[in-house]
């Protein structure tokens, strides 16, 4: 038994870098599934299954600032959101996400994406092309993670030329 | 021993409700002397304080979108910033942060604060005053809690009069 299991982790570890370019845990490959589910819920504009994979108490922070509480009003904010200004918009992930352990079963991810063809924004502007930088905090519960917290910040590439941690 | 532990949680149950409003327990207690020991070190412009209470390899990502990864950078980076925009800043916290224990030594903080008298940004334009509001996730380790990630965002007061989560 104990073998047959240590067959199928090393089985995984012998798929797994096909897919990602690089050996990853079992816990993982559960995280960037549950992030590229997310990517394409965004992209059909399904919001059922963009929140599917948070807790029930699930908190959301966007790009302007407005924080949202628990799965329910994240996923029906999102459904306004995507009968207007992303309505035609398609959610392009820039680069693999960094993970990062921060507790037992508690693990960080930091997503870069791009949204793509979004309408304006409520100042008449458009929605910035720059990219976000999302961070997801998941949490493994009954061998399940799902994401317990989300924060989002639109990227300033003017800005970044500044960057304070590149002064000499 | 028992009892005595019963006791000094007792204790700081009746004094914590004096200084906050309201009971908290002693790990609140320790992670809002942690927020108000960082907001203190910013008006002091002290950033060995400012991250004294992160782990090592904390994140941080500002409002801006930049992504400091470990102590020593998110230091140095906030130094720099507290020699040029943030030299004559005061961190004006707006409210009571709401905290959330999302797994066992695992809690999240939001907290928002206001940034008064900073610089211009590099784009020339002023740094905005609207108030910020950012994620701080804490780590409970052999008993010391401590900043593991952060993540800032500006808060946009004309979008706020169209958050999607309060349309009918």
């Amino acid at each position: 038994m104990r073998l047959r299991l240590v067959g199928l982790v090393f089985a995984a570890c012998l798929v797994a870098p096909a897919l990602a370019g690089a050996v990853m845990s079992e816990d993982e490959v559960a995280i960037q599934a549950i992030i590229d589910r997310q990517t394409d819920a965004w992209n059909r504009h399904d919001m059922d299954a963009f929140v599917a994979d948070t807790t029930s108490d699930v908190d959301w922070i966007n790009v302007v600032g407005m924080h949202w509480e628990g799965r329910e009003t994240v996923r029906r904010a999102h459904a306004v959101l995507h009968k207007g200004i992303f309505a035609h918009s398609r959610m392009v992930r820039a680069d693999k996400p960094e993970l990062r352990e921060i507790a037992p079963d508690v693990v960080v991810a930091v997503v870069q994406n791009r949204i793509e063809g979004a309408g304006l924004m409520p100042s008449g502007e458009p929605y910035p092309t720059n990219g976000n930088i999302l961070t997801l905090v998941f949490v493994k519960k009954d061998a399940v993670w799902r994401i317990a917290h989300a924060h989002n910040t639109t990227i300033d590439r003017d800005a970044a030329q500044h960057d304070p941690a590149k002064s000499p």
